[in-house]
């Protein structure tokens, strides 16, 4: 059976550190602040801030939210963004994905200033995680991977690493991040023609394609490390992965279960952003 | 004996619709032009320059170069972009690469204006290539490889393409406009284990590593795809590819040669870069 790579205890093992930088931050009069915005009030918008917000209560970073309608008026939505892109007292902005139709995701992205953008979805910052610049703030999902993978010290250079996804979110910039470590990438899809065999080469395998429980037994080369980024719910209405558990755990080395995995790692990451955001802003005083 | 899937045809054919292009912009009173930016008169610079011109000049895209010392002031480097970036008529930039190791390259890049960044170094066109945005401009270099591919109707879907390099440049632009044709894509570099056996897999083969005839027919499938972005010079003072042409091209079933490959394709690119350019500031009047 395969060890269990646990995204509680990888948060846990943050946890000290970051709230040591966030209680630096307050003593010199920086107290570390994240705001989310949210549209409406969709119940996994509001799991997620539940989430973010108990992470951040933890560490010491402030946070507030800014509630706009579901249908608030585009050109309303840029401001209370530009608000906060100007609102000294706030490091970083998180924005509850996805927006509503009706907002043009482009405009938000590049309203939104790059030093702010903890979750790394303005252009700058895309730029930053593609070019393998690490003063940017990559995506929290993705770093979240990268978390998992340092802390339990699994080797990636010159390993051959195949991602399931190519999400600018999650599948993409988890492939800059990986060949950044020196690993070889193969970046897989809904097109590719043989998914399994492809997922068999992996010594590592990250699956970020948003199906539950696709990834079988037989997408798994026995004694590979598995990263669940999947969030998914099964047909008898339970939290589950991309990665079929039950089958894939006899076979691989290691696996993030789901829940308990890559999530649990986020919020931290999270986090940890707006503590840098705000590091850098003090440090420029 | 595989077919040579040359470079100067493809810019041939890109030359009329180029140039007819051109024409209209200047009828209307746009005519289009490229501002070349050079530091110092390294050999290889001058080679593209003129190479540069003469394609403009082809197609009817003015050119003009303004040549910095190459120990020119880094202050005075960014006050003459600066300067190309405001003037109307230019709409298109292109430094020579690389700059002078005293100019901080991270500079240029964020002064330069996206919509004049025609060789796609700006962070913005960098985010935009790697979303899979068309508005943008990638590197004129692997937007050559993709010219290449279309013009002979080389299938990507589905197909598995492997990537040698992961530059900025090359290795992983190419790697996300062919994931945008829906290939599968696996990026290799120095640290890869096994690189002939990673690139034996492949369809399509993308080398672009800088190293003189190093992909020889080991690293090549029977009927395999080969494109050579590579420009070197072999020990016999001739210029090669990254790719041993004459133990691969009986191995694969279409080949760019070196020359006449892949860099014959790039000033073109660059010419209808420039084009497209002045089209959008014709098109915002």
């Amino acid at each position: 059976m395969s060890e269990v790579l646990s995204g509680k205890t990888v948060a846990q093992a943050m946890l000290e550190e970051v709230k040591t930088r966030a209680e630096a931050l307050s003593a010199k009069g920086t107290p570390p602040k994240l705001a989310i915005v949210r549209f409406g009030a969709r119940p996994d918008d509001l799991y997620y801030e539940k989430g973010a917000k108990r992470t951040c209560a933890q560490v010491g970073v402030a946070c507030d939210t800014t509630e706009l309608a579901a249908d608030v008026p585009e050109a309303e939505a840029l401001r209370a963004i530009g608000a906060l892109n100007d609102d000294p007292a706030v490091h970083g902005i998180l924005i509850l994905q996805p927006m509503p139709k009706h907002i043009d995701t482009a405009k938000v992205r590049y309203l939104l200033k790059p030093e702010k953008d903890v979750d790394g979805t303005s252009p700058i910052n895309q730029a930053k995680v593609f070019e393998g610049d690490p003063t940017g703030y990559p995506p929290c999902t993705p770093t979240a991977v990268m978390e998992i993978i340092k802390h339990y010290g699994i080797e990636l250079k010159g390993k051959k690493v195949v991602v399931l996804g190519r999400s600018m979110v999650v599948g993409k910039p988890a492939s800059m991040l990986l060949l950044g470590e020196h690993a070889t990438v193969t970046i897989c899809h809904s097109r590719t023609k043989d998914l399994p065999a492809e997922a068999r080469q992996a010594d590592v395998l990250v699956a970020a394609i948003g199906k539950a429980k696709m990834v079988t037994a037989d997408y798994v080369r026995p004694g590979a490390v598995v990263i669940d980024v999947g969030i998914n719910v099964d047909e008898a209405g339970k939290l589950c992965g991309d990665v079929d558990y039950d089958s894939v755990a006899p076979v691989a080395s290691q696996i993030t279960p789901v829940p308990g995995g890559v999530g649990s790692v986020t919020t931290m990451v999270l986090a940890k952003h707006v503590v840098r955001a705000a590091e850098k802003v003090a440090a420029s005083r």
